[in-house]
């Protein structure tokens, strides 16, 4: 087995994801620094645990900050927080090797830009990761199924990216920690492909307080389920389209078959409550407008119509804004 | 004060709304029949109670039925029961006397239609009523606000009908009973214009769990009831110049102020639970076809989108059939 490489990687946000992929890469012998808020005395004083289906596994050391100044100077900075919190993200930033790289790990649309308003565009990756891992504890992590991500480099035009060195070593890094790593030169349609499956079951899940096996099962529930589904394709075609005129480019068009094959994918799964639910249950605010907000949003700037998008954008804000209302009444009260 | 008609009425189904007015109608000198089901031998022993902003009174006594076949043969039949229970209406009416009417108090498309299926087309009337009034036990309604009914004749090709002496006999015995009550000659616009009202808001308290004052006081809902009450306009709009082509009639049109009037009066109104949210709290089967599924297939039938609309009806068929799932499952338990 060959080394891994000599980069130095920082998980700012350690919850289910980032602890995950940052323990992993830690096994196979990478160097890798955890920021950690509420767990952070338990795990500096007695490290991560993980349960894993593809292998239980315990790091009784690891580095624990609960100050990201802390840190050594870091090669590649893995973001891991919810969506909502990047507006804190700058205070959390770790002090930056020469060439350090961002990687992205959060849902959504529009992530990137959000970050490329203070950190170098040049030098920004973002991951999609298709995991189903829960924190169950202070430091102890449940990995459930699946853990591929799929990366690419931030264009601030949104056009396609060449694959670099630099993200070849990183997937080569992941690789060696059993996390398989598909790179892409289309960050964007990557990230639209990910939304055709998460507004859908994300948005419904929290309005109608359901699984997706519940969705499924129910005939008007998957009707509904395919034309969000087709509105998502939809606004992600016209954009794909737009960017690469005026020479349009077949491959920034999704799969013709995606809706059918995903559709069958989620059939397919063990009922899996979204992490828009599992936020929702534990009164966490919702990412809901980089998973919603943002798709409508630009499928307004493209003149499509997205009735349906809209309306459940609608739905979830109003009632992440009463849930997270109602908790700021109580810390008065 | 002129005395009331000598028709005889009977009520079918003793709830908030059948006990309201036929309380009223007992009181102004009507005769009334009431057809019971679990409060029957409470009220056939101690009679109505009637709690009213217009007045409380009581009446101590009235003709209580469990069994329709023992009611003398009745002139006008009053029909309040919920309109999920319409198929069971044919074993549910008393003896007619010569002439006799039906007249259904309940919301939504196509309630005459299925009617109509059984009884003279002819003698078919339906009254929309604007009221806020509960049974607040057995044989105790509260009424708390509004009363008044819009009254039509049903027309099986869905024309504008002449107001009869029939008609206009009735009213005046409401309006003797402190029942304000408006006769048109267009049953069906009328049927839609208050869609327009039921459709978002039914819907929405249902699925977002909220009353009106909460959805009225969020931007983003007021824009979405704002935009589902453009679908319905539209679609009511569409029937009422296709039912009077080839002479196009304006007045099937519903007013062009009709959203934000309606908008205001449901800021002014005192904060509501919707009559199909009061149903969804009491596990009561949901008016989720005639409010939402009939209107979603009009939509269809003349071809206009309703994209909103339909993902409403989707919704909300979905809570109500987990719900009377979820009940059956316990009654077998």
């Amino acid at each position: 087995m060959t080394s891994t490489s000599s980069k130095r990687y920082a998980i700012i946000g350690t919850g289910a994801i980032g602890g995950y992929y940052g323990a992993r890469l830690q096994q196979a012998g990478c160097e890798v620094h955890f920021l950690l808020r509420s767990d952070y005395e338990q795990v500096r004083d007695r490290g991560l645990i993980v349960e894993s289906v593809d292998g239980d596994f315990t790091l009784p050391q690891v580095y624990a900050y609960s100050d990201p100044a802390q840190m050594p100077p870091i090669d590649v900075v893995i973001v891991a927080l919810k969506g909502t919190m990047n507006d804190r993200l700058p205070a959390l930033m770790p002090p930056l090797a020469p060439d350090a790289i961002v990687l992205t790990l959060q849902n959504g649309l529009d992530i990137e830009a959000g970050i490329a308003q203070w950190f170098d565009p040049e030098r920004i990756l973002g991951g999609l990761c298709f995991i189903c891992a829960n924190k169950i504890g202070s430091g102890h992590i449940r990995h459930v199924d699946y853990s591929k991500i799929v990366m690419g480099a931030h264009s601030p035009r949104q056009q396609r990216q060449p694959i670099t060195a630099d993200m070849e070593a990183i997937a080569a890094d992941f690789e060696r920690a059993r996390i398989p790593m598909t790179l892409t030169d289309d960050l964007l349609m990557t990230r639209w492909r990910k939304l055709v499956w998460n507004v859908p079951y994300n948005g419904l899940s929290v309005v109608l307080d359901a699984q997706t096996d519940e969705m499924m099962a129910n005939p008007d529930l998957r009707s509904l389920i395919t034309s969000l589904m087709t509105e998502v394709v939809t606004v992600a075609n016209a954009w794909g389209a737009k960017l690469s005129a005026p020479n349009p480019s077949p491959q920034r068009q999704l799969p013709e078959d995606l809706i059918p094959s995903m559709l069958d994918h989620t059939d397919q799964m063990r009922p899996y409550r979204t992490s828009m639910k599992l936020d929702y249950d534990s009164g966490r605010p919702l990412e809901v407008e980089t998973i919603l907000g943002n798709p409508v949003r630009a499928a307004a700037q493209i003149g499509i119509p997205a009735p349906q998008m809209t309306m459940l954008y609608q739905q979830v804000k109003f009632l992440d804004q009463r849930q997270q209302q109602s908790a700021a009444q109580s810390r008065e009260a």
